[in-house]
């Protein structure tokens, strides 16, 4: 895919006209068009979450959840700012409800999920049902669910959101709506109903799902950090991402969306990672710990409550200075289901 | 499909002349190969507990477990005999392990699955991990997954196991094998190990299952039963059914195995169930309470322990005098994958 | 798995007892039960075409195929007479139908597949569209689908039949009707409608199938040798069976019915094949050529027209003398479906 | 979704400090980032076929394939210029080979397709096959795989291709590699192998795809059209899109490639089409005949040989002077995987 040392007069002329007629020469972009390996605009980053949770206080000083209808931090990326974009293909923010506040309920063809990072007394309403957040609980609102947001206790509830907002928008196929009943939507489901009728290794007799997304749209931190643990005490850990689990739909035991996958791994006291690199951009949330995680070039230095971003193809390898239990997001679902997905282990 | 009034003395010469090279004319059993409807010949029935145990603990003390492989009292539909089929596609029996005893490793092609009746302190071991047993817990073992049990406490152990095997006999698809290094498999993985890592609502990550059941071979009576209370405090019960959960694959969402379906119903005290039918011809046991079935024109009076069997196609209708919770197996997952399986609900 | 010495008059005692409450001693019968490796009652054998044919034409004189229904000669395994079988789970016979005749409209549960052996002007009609059959044209006629048949040509037609009568019995899944509105379903489609809608490598846009059948009941045999005429003059031979091919359901790509697979196979002349195994019992027909098959001990020598009978794991090696043409049906869908299947190739 | 009226000066202030830490208020943005429908930024537009022809002619003279690696006029929407989009998500191009020429062996992650406009005497060489090219023939190069074109004959070839090159893009997933031994890759497949493998509604038996794309590369145009005018002969017409079928992967019965659906329609002379509308922006390319296409408020006037986009969620209604086929094509495959696609009738 050679560089064309010069172009002629005669072609420049020819690509004014071609222009004209909105068309364009391939072979002048050619190679930066199909690049032979992913060479992300994104750059590894972390928000200190410090710094990010006295903002969002000051935000909620200035706004108030109902007239912002999500008062909302976005995490732009540095490589590409202005674009409501973390990855390429994710968006992301820290999102605040103070005690006594209804984020309205509305729904969207953006899939989103959210993973709990302060206080208790939260709660998310989908489907009818209200689940209570809890800090590393991690909720789904599916695309075309309804979904509203309210604090019933006495601290302020912050939560990290994840959408594929930027994938919906590449297709074209943003869709939104208010709910037709007002703000709250209307219970009809007590709180542990999808537990118990589809997260228990049961299913209901001749159950058939009428979309894609899992009927499950809480996962208890508990539960998962039991999970770890247990897994933690038998296993020798993998050698680049320590003891790992992935959420899933328990009616397929596929994603839990269609466009997004999600994660909590557990790394020892001192574990050190070998680097891996896989194509699925990747945004972390500590859930507990400290420790560093190279990304290419770059060294972040985490902590509790921290969010950073791998971009695609960068090499990643963490390093735990304490028992950690890192959250993560990507578009992988997408992007398997694309087959377009590929990780490597590197120095192996 | 006329019944042919009478044969000829040409036609019967004639069909000596077939028979004479292996073969036979179908306008003679077409009627009886080619029903209208299923007319099956089993009938329905009940198995006594009190009465099964009893004889169960007797054999305890005619044979040992080591000298019979499997101590298993055989039931047999009364309509079938000498056939070790409890329906025409399958096999039921109960089965006994004293204090200290071993059933031996071994591993088939067919598919088994057990729901443990009474007792505490009896194990499963399967896949490397010792599950242990408590009444009401459901427990599978895999095709072709080496499997032994043990009791290592003070008590009886008595549980109900169903297994494919007239499925695969009917293929001639049957193989089995001793395990190859004792009477006991090396058990590598700590008990809830599975539960851990596939019964979470979670998978490991890319995780690829190598066969058709479920990684998951034990679903404890304790979670059932929990879920089985919270959706019946919440929806109106199935006019048929009550309130029904059925056993799913974690990796799939589908059966937990790819031959039989299983199911735990909970019928509060008074209901009063609605008939239905279904090809799937179901073994019953009674975990919790009291009550009557109606199957076809007979009236099964079932209580604790009780095992009762209803054929393909007779109608059901359970009444419950006290809460009562009913596990059964069936079929449905076989005859659902081959495009057989049929249901009807009655006075609809 | 040791075969018990001898019974006590105790034990004996005691096995009536349990006779008397429809159970049995699992130990005096698990050896039987539960086989190492499977060990079929069918065995090897050959209907020769000519005799068979000879036998149909006097059929064809002894009953109309109205009366009749069906006019089939069904070829029954030596091994296990009696029961309609030509394997332990499928049913075969030769069909004859004399110009003029029709085989009056129905249907069942039982899935069907034809393979046509001798003469022109035959049709089976299905899903309203009449299918013209030539030699060597596989038709199906899906569980549950009306179906009927005639002949519309000056000679003839004759063509083997398969069906999984056995396995819809096992499941006390069997129902039939006939067609409602006379001998003769409504011709709604024309003919070569299923192949241009389905069989083209496209469907219709938003196709969603209504159940788990192919829509494309005829697949010309003239297609299918073109099809393996190509390859076989690319490939090297495959070491067991030569050039073969499945016939697939092109909505989902699978077997043409959940129940039953088939296929066709070219051997080149000289051929001379290793020998293979399976669980899944298989019935061949000879469509061109002639050679001999060796199973198990026997030494089946075959040419055109004859059928002949494979039982499960019994070793399968080819030879043909001339170039041949196989085709060949059996319950390997089911028992893929059901995770029974094996196969082996030996001396490798 | 209220738009803010004011922005205090507070505010303002405290939106630097959020920038000056990658991040934004969302609230700002919400109602352009989630919309209530989409409102794409493509436009309709058509490329008169013979303008950009002679455009491609003047391109054949002024550069060599070898020197373009591929000479190709890449169609921008006007709506969004250089980005090498005609949709948001898809790339599409007219591509030129003169006799003699080479396009040199490449592949890549992006998944092409081609539809081919003029010229006998081209192929594309896929997977060890050479592909015979001829005008209305539908070809694919899957991602990942080695493709090379050549023209043998004596007349210029031009298609038009399709690539989802932005869906690539998106995710930072795009790798590409020259093929290592020379332009031109081995060729090791007779022509028509694939169509013989896996095109003839059969398949290798126990064939496991080794990946998510047809293994079927070629789809020639007269078996589409004999298939649309068989269906056409006996069908009422879809009132919005005639007689139209999708190329499916006959290994699945899916889409062609995981992210692109195709189609071809048939609508007869004087057909007048009910308006509708879908998130899959499409690309036409006229196969044969003359007519307009109403999208949006624009209207188009089509002849063959044109390509037309109607962009996501614009209404189009066909209207054909003349009997005519239409070739499409759009991302609907990627977005019913990622559960984004809606279709509406209008006037219903």
């Amino acid at each position: 895919m050679e560089r064309l040392q010069e172009e002629t007069t005669e072609r420049l002329e020819f690509y004014q006209r071609l222009d004209g007629v909105h068309a364009a020469p391939l072979w002048a972009v050619l190679s930066q068009l199909v690049r032979p390996e992913p060479r992300s605009r994104c750059v590894p980053h972390k928000w200190d979450y410090a710094g990010m949770r006295s903002l969002l206080m000051e935000a909620g000083g200035l706004i108030t959840a109902k007239e912002a209808e999500r008062r909302v931090l976005v995490l732009e990326n540095p490589g590409i700012r202005g674009l409501s974009q973390i990855t390429q293909s994710l968006y992301s923010g820290l999102q605040l409800i103070l005690p006594g506040e209804i984020a309205p309920s509305h729904r969207h063809a953006a899939a989103a999920m959210r993973l709990i990072v302060e206080g208790g007394g939260g709660y998310t309403a989908v489907n009818g049902e209200r689940i209570p957040m809890a800090p590393g609980d991690f909720i789904l609102t599916p695309s075309w669910t309804y979904h509203d947001h309210g604090n019933l206790g006495d601290e302020p509830v912050i939560w990290l959101d994840g959408l594929d907002l930027p994938i919906v928008n590449l297709f074209d196929a943003s869709f939104a709506q208010t709910y037709p009943s007002g703000d709250v939507q209307e219970i009809t489901r007590l709180a542990g109903d999808a537990q118990a009728r589809y997260g228990s290794n049961m299913l209901p007799p001749e159950y058939v799902p009428d979309n894609k997304s899992s009927p499950l749209f809480h996962y208890p931190y508990a539960r998962v950090k039991e999970a770890l643990l247990q897994i933690g005490g038998a296993d020798k850990l993998d050698p680049c991402h320590g003891i790992k689990l992935q959420y899933v739909n328990p009616v397929t035991g596929g994603y839990p969306m269609p466009t997004m996958a999600a994660y909590m791994q557990l790394l020892t006291a001192g574990f050190s990672g070998r680097p891996s690199r896989s194509t699925d951009a990747t945004v972390y949330n500590v859930c507990e710990g400290a420790g560093v995680t190279l990304i290419g070039n770059e060294r972040i230095e985490w902590s509790m409550g921290d969010v950073f971003i791998a971009p695609s193809w960068n090499t990643v390898a963490h390093q735990a200075s304490e028992r950690s239990v890192l959250f993560s997001f990507s578009d992988r679902a997408a992007q398997k289901a694309l087959g377009l997905w590929r990780e490597e282990r590197l120095n192996d």
